[in-house]
C-alpha cells in the first residue's frame, strides 16, 4: 500500500467511501467497550484472589515484630512492607512511608500539604507563594495534570523526546525559575508512551540545581516493576543518584500494588529522604491515625517478599503481552503500511501511545465512541487537555478480553484512517 | 470516711503517709499499662475475625448491583454499605459517601478541603479568610483540637454542661461572629464525658443562624451504636431536624466501623447533603479514584446489614461492660467517700471522664505514670491542650484485660487521693 499522502483526490474519496462502510458496519454491530482507562482485566485480578482468604478468621494477625495489625498504631507501615517496598525501590525501609489503598491520594495529600504548609525546606507554604507553576512533561498521566489545575499550579508543558523529557529545557527552568516548585515524572514505562527515562536523563535530573530551594521532583514510579517480558528495560536509581550529591531530599517516589493485586484495593508508598518523611509524618499523625495494617499484612502474607512481588508480575505479564502483541499487531498491518500513525512498542507499563496525523486525535475518538469503543478522550494526555497537535491517543489494552481487544482495534484503526483521510480530503 | 477537705492538717499528713506507703508499694511492682486511648481490647477484636476470610479466594467480589470490587471505581462506595450507613445515621444512600479506614482522615481532609477551596456556598476558600474560628466544645476529643491549631484555627473554648455544649454561648458565637467557621461535636455519648446531647440542644443546633453562610458542624458520631446495655441514650437526628428547616448543607456527620470491627482497618463515612456531597466528590475524584471497595464488601459480607452490626455491638457490649463497671465501682468505693473527684456514669461510648479537685489531674497522670500506667495526657481533652482548671481525666477501660483495669484504677484512686492530699498540705 502506498502512504496516504500520495493519493489522488480521486483515490482518496474511493477510499473514503470503503472506509465509511466498514465504519458503518461496525457501527451496526453495537459494540460497547471501554478502553478509557489502564484497568486490569479479570485474568488479572484473578491472580490475587487468594489473597482474599490468605488472613484466616482463626490465624495470627502480629506482624514480624509482634505488633496486632487489628489495633491501631504504626503511622509508617508494618515493617515488612517498608522492606518490601524498600527492596523494590532500592531505598532502605525508614526511608518508606506504607499509605493507605492509593499512590494517587498520596500524591494529591504531598501537593496539598505542600500547599498549605510547605514542605522540608520550604521558607513559606506554597500557598502563599504567589503564582507556582509545575513542569509537565507531556504526553503524561491526565490525573497528575488534573492536581495541579484543581490548586491553580501553572502547568508547563515539556516535551517528551526519545529517553525521557527535554532536560535542556527541564534545566533552564528548574534552574532559573523560583515559582517552578515541582515536575511530575512516570519515569520507567511512561503514561502514555512507555518510555522508560535513560541513565542520562536520570543523573540530569539529580544534578539539578533549583532555584526553588523547596523544589520537589514528583516521581510517580507506577510501573516500576510493570515489564511486559524478561526482556525489559532498567531505570536508573533517581534517589540513589541524588544521595550521592547531597540532594536526597529534592525527590518524592511514589509507588503502589494497584495494578499488582488490586486496583482501589493495593498498598500504595512514598519513598523519600528521612527529613521528607519525618515532616510529612509530623503532619500525617494529625490527619490519621494510621493507614490499613491489616490489607498491609495480607499483601506480604500473600507474596511473603520482595521476590514473591517480582515472581507474581510474571504472571501479569504472561497475561498482558498478547494484549499489547494485539494492539501492536493491528497498527502495524493496518496503519504503518498507509503512513497514518507512529507509535513505541513499549517492554512494560499499561499503554501504547498512538500518534495520528496533526489534527485527527479527537475525531478518531469521537467515531470510535460513536461505534461504542470508549477511548481516553483526546487532549488528556496534555496539561488543561489540549493536545497542541491534536495528535496522540492513549491505547489501554489491558482491560477487555482478547476477542474485544481486537474488535476494538479493527474499529480504532479504521477511525484513524478515515478521521485522515477526511483530514486530506477537508484540505 | 470523712471528706478530706474536713481532715486537720494531722490527720492529711498520715493519710499522706499511707498513701505514699501504698505507692511504693505499687511503684515495687514494675507495672506497664497503657490506657491512653480508647482503643477496642482483643477480646473485642476477636468478635470481628470472621470477616478476615469472608470473601474467599473462589468467591464472588461483586456488589449487589454487579460491579467488581477488585477494579476501580465507585468514588461514593459499594451500594450496600451506603444503604447501611443510611440505615444507621437515619439519612437516605444518596446522603452518605464512604470512606477509607479512616473517620479522622475523612474529618481532616474536609476541614482541609474547606480551607484551600471552601464547603458548598463558600464565597472563598477559609484560607483566604482571615483569622477564622471553631467553637470547641470541651472537655472533648485532643484529635478534633490537633487540627484546629494545625491550621490556625482559633479555638473558643465551650463549656460542656450536663446535657451537651452550653447552647447559649453557642448561639451567640455562631449567630454573629462571621469568622466562627466550625464546631467540633461527639452528640452520643461525648469523647471524654460520655454525655449524649439532648433533644432540645440538638433542636437548638438545627436552629442556628449563622452569621457565616460557610459554617458547619462537624457532628462527629463516633459512637452512634456504642451502646453498653439494653437501657441507652437516644440523640436525636439532627440532620433530619436541620432538614426540616432547610438547613441540610449546615452538618457534616461522622461515623465509623473503628470500634465496630477493628480500629485502622474499618470502614468510615460521611453522611451530609446532597449538595455537600456533590461539591466534595467532584474534588475529591481528583484526590483519589476510589476508597478500599473490598473492605467495604469485606464489611457487608460479614454484617449483612444494618441489623447485623447492631447485633454485633451487643457482644462489644457484653464484653466492656464489666470494664466499665471495674472504673466505677473503684470510682465509687476508694473516691467517693472522700470527696476527691467527680464523675458520669456513661451508658456508651469508649470513656470515664473524672474531674479530680482544681490542679491535681497532671499531679495525678504524672504520679500514675511513674508507677508504670500511662493514661491521656492531663489537658489533652481541652484546646491547646490546657484544662483552666488542671481538673479532667480521661480514663479508658476498654484495652486492659481486666485484672490489670482492676490493678491499673487501684493504682488511679491512690494517685489521685495522693494528689489530692498533697494539693491541701501545700496549701
Amino acid at each position: 500500500m502506498t502512504s496516504i499522502k500520495e493519493l489522488s483526490k480521486q483515490q482518496l474519496e474511493e477510499m473514503h467511501e470503503q472506509l465509511k462502510e466498514q465504519y458503518n458496519e461496525f457501527q451496526a454491530r453495537g459494540l460497547k467497550l471501554d478502553m478509557s482507562r489502564g484497568k486490569p482485566g479479570a485474568e488479572q485480578l484473578n491472580l490475587s484472589n487468594g489473597m482474599m482468604d490468605v488472613l484466616k478468621a482463626d490465624g495470627d494477625f502480629c506482624t514480624e515484630n509482634g505488633i496486632d495489625v487489628r489495633n491501631y498504631g504504626l503511622l509508617e507501615g508494618i515493617p515488612e512492607a517498608r522492606r518490601a517496598y524498600a527492596e523494590l525501590l532500592n531505598v532502605s525501609p525508614e526511608e518508606i512511608l506504607i499509605g493507605g489503598n492509593s499512590s494517587l491520594n498520596m500524591m494529591y495529600d504531598t501537593v496539598q500539604r505542600a500547599m498549605q504548609f510547605g514542605v522540608y525546606g520550604s521558607e513559606k507554604p506554597w500557598n502563599q507563594c504567589g503564582k507556582i507553576k509545575f513542569l509537565c512533561p507531556a504526553p503524561g498521566y491526565d490525573r497528575h495534570f488534573a492536581i495541579c489545575e484543581l490548586f491553580g499550579i501553572e502547568m508547563v508543558v515539556v516535551p517528551m523526546l526519545s529517553d525521557g523529557p527535554d532536560m535542556d529545557m527541564v534545566e533552564e527552568y528548574v534552574n532559573n525559575d523560583a515559582s517552578v516548585k515541582g515536575i511530575w515524572c512516570v519515569p520507567f514505562y511512561s503514561n502514555p508512551d512507555g518510555i522508560t527515562y535513560s541513565d542520562e536523563v536520570v543523573r540530569r535530573f539529580a544534578q539539578l540545581t533549583p532555584k526553588a530551594k523547596d523544589f520537589r521532583i514528583f516521581w510517580d514510579n507506577a510501573y516500576f516493576i510493570h515489564h511486559l517480558g524478561p526482556d525489559h528495560d532498567t531505570l536508573l536509581n533517581l534517589y540513589a543518584e541524588c544521595k550521592k550529591l547531597g540532594k536526597e531530599d529534592m525527590v518524592f517516589t511514589f509507588a503502589s500494588t494497584s495494578k499488582i493485586t488490586f486496583p482501589g484495593a493495593g498498598v500504595a508508598a512514598l519513598a523519600a529522604s528521612v527529613n521528607n518523611i519525618k515532616q510529612i509524618t509530623k503532619l500525617l499523625g494529625i490527619q490519621t491515625i494510621c493507614a490499613d495494617k491489616i490489607n498491609q499484612l495480607r499483601h506480604m502474607r500473600f507474596f511473603h517478599d520482595a521476590a514473591g512481588i517480582k515472581a507474581h508480575m510474571e504472571k501479569h505479564a504472561a497475561i498482558i503481552r498478547p494484549k499489547f502483541q494485539i494492539v501492536l499487531d493491528h497498527l502495524k498491518n493496518e496503519l504503518a503500511p498507509l503512513g497514518v500513525a507512529r507509535w513505541k512498542e513499549p517492554k512494560g507499563g499499561y499503554f501504547i501511545s498512538v500518534y495520528t496525523p496533526d489534527g485527527c486525535a479527537k475525531r478518531t475518538v469521537e467515531l470510535c465512541k460513536q461505534a461504542g469503543v470508549v477511548l481516553t478522550p483526546a487532549g488528556a494526555t496534555y496539561p488543561y487537555g489540549k493536545d497542541p497537535h491534536d495528535a496522540n491517543i492513549r491505547i489501554a489494552p489491558t482491560y477487555p478480553p482478547n476477542e474485544e481487544l481486537e474488535l476494538a482495534m479493527e474499529l480504532f484503526c479504521i477511525c484513524v484512517k478515515l478521521a485522515a483521510v477526511e483530514k486530506l480530503l477537508a484540505a
